[in-house]
C-alpha cells in the first residue's frame, strides 16, 4: 500500500504516534503532522495517501511489537517470575500506542482495513498468545482454574489491560504519568488472578503485588 | 445554566442521545440535531448555547438514572436475587448512555463542567453506591473477600461494566444488539465474582450464570 520506506516514512509514523497520543487522533490532521515535521504536505502525501494509512502503519507496529515482545520463550519453560515481566511489557506497549484504544469503535469504523486486520489479529494471533501463556501457567501448577473459566477470566484481563489508560485518564486527568498508571494497572490484573494462585506461586505472586503497592 | 424546560428541551435531549449513540458524539453537530428534530437552529440555541450543554444534560440524566435505579432498597434487606437485577440494570443504563464511554477522556477534555461533575459523581455518590452493595453482600455472608481486595475487585467490576459496550462494538462491529452484548457482559462480571461466592449463595449464583450461557 505504500512507497519505499525511508527516514521520512519512519519519522512520519513516529511523530504521528506522538501527536495522536498527545492530542487525540481526531484532533490531528495531515497538515498538522507535516507542519510539526517541517515538511510540505506534498512530501507527506508522497508517503501516505491519507491519515488512515498512517494510523494503519502505527497499528502494524503495535501488532508486531506486541507479538514479538509477548512471545513465549522458545529456549526455556516459563517461570513464575515471567508473569511480572509479561504484565510490565503489556502495559508498556499499551501506553506507547494508547490513542488506538481511546475511541476504538470510532477509529475502526473510519478505517475498514484497520478494522479487518485488527479483528483478525485479536481473534487469532493475540488470542493464541494470551491463552498460551495462561494455559502454561496452569500446566506448571502456578494457577488453578476450571477449564470453563479460562476464557472469561482471560477476557476480563484483556479488558482491564486494553481500557486501563482510558480509565485512568478519565479518573486522573491531571496526573498523566504512564508509570504510575501502569503500576496501578498491574495491581488490577494481579487482583484478577489472585483467587487462582497456587501455593508454589504464592511467594513470587506476593512479591509482584507488593511492587505495585 | 439553561432556560425553563419544556417539551422542546426534553425532545432535544432525548433525540440528541439517540443521535450520539448511533453516530458518535463527534459526528453530530447542533445543526444535525435541529434538522433531525425539524426545528430551526435558533430554536435549539434558545434552549442550549452549544452541544456541550446538551451533552451535560444527558450526563445529568445518566447520573440521576444510575443513582435512582441502583439505590439500596430502603424497606428490606438485600437478597441473593438482587445481584441479577442489579447487573441487568447497570448494563441497561450503560447501553442507553453508551456514547458517554466511547471516548470519555476526549469528551471530558472538551467539556470542563462535565469533567468536574463526572469526577465528583464517580468519586462520591457512585463509589458509595457500589461499595454499599458489595459490603452488604459480604455482610450477609453471600460473598467472602479480604478487606484489602474489596477496592481493586470493585474497580475491576466497574471497568468491565464501563467499557463493555466499547469492547463489544470493536469485537463484533456488525452485531449491534444491546441485549446480546449485555448478557455477555453480565457473564463477565459474574466470572469476576465467582471466586468469592459462599455456599449459601451458590444455587442462586449458578442460576444467574446459566441465564447468561
Amino acid at each position: 500500500m505504500s512507497k519505499p520506506r525511508g527516514k521520512t516514512f519512519e519519522r512520519i509514523v513516529r511523530e504521528s504516534l506522538a501527536l495522536f497520543n498527545e492530542h487525540g487522533e481526531r484532533n490531528v490532521t495531515t497538515n498538522h503532522i507535516a507542519a510539526h515535521l517541517g515538511i510540505s504536505p506534498g512530501n507527506l502525501y508522497y508517503h501516505f495517501r491519507n491519515k488512515e494509512e498512517i494510523v494503519y502503519q502505527i497499528f502494524c507496529q503495535y501488532r508486531d511489537c506486541l507479538t514479538e515482545r509477548l512471545a513465549m520463550p522458545v529456549d526455556r519453560a516459563l517461570t513464575a517470575a515471567d508473569l511480572g515481566a509479561f504484565l510490565d511489557t503489556a502495559f508498556d506497549v499499551m501506553w506507547r500506542y494508547r490513542f488506538l484504544f481511546h475511541d476504538q469503535p470510532g477509529l475502526l469504523a473510519r478505517n475498514p482495513q484497520l478494522q479487518q486486520d485488527y479483528l483478525e489479529f485479536v481473534n487469532s494471533t493475540f488470542r493464541a498468545l494470551l491463552f498460551g501463556h495462561f494455559r502454561e501457567f496452569v500446566r506448571l501448577g502456578l494457577l488453578r482454574i476450571d477449564d470453563a473459566d479460562i476464557e472469561p477470566v482471560m477476557l476480563n484481563i484483556w479488558l482491564v489491560v486494553k481500557f486501563w489508560f482510558a480509565f485512568e485518564e478519565a479518573a486522573h486527568p491531571h496526573d498523566r504519568s504512564g508509570a504510575a498508571y501502569s503500576r496501578r494497572g498491574v495491581r488490577q490484573v494481579l487482583t484478577l488472578l489472585k483467587p487462582y494462585v497456587q501455593p508454589d506461586f504464592q511467594p513470587v505472586f506476593n512479591a509482584l503485588l507488593e511492587r505495585t503497592a
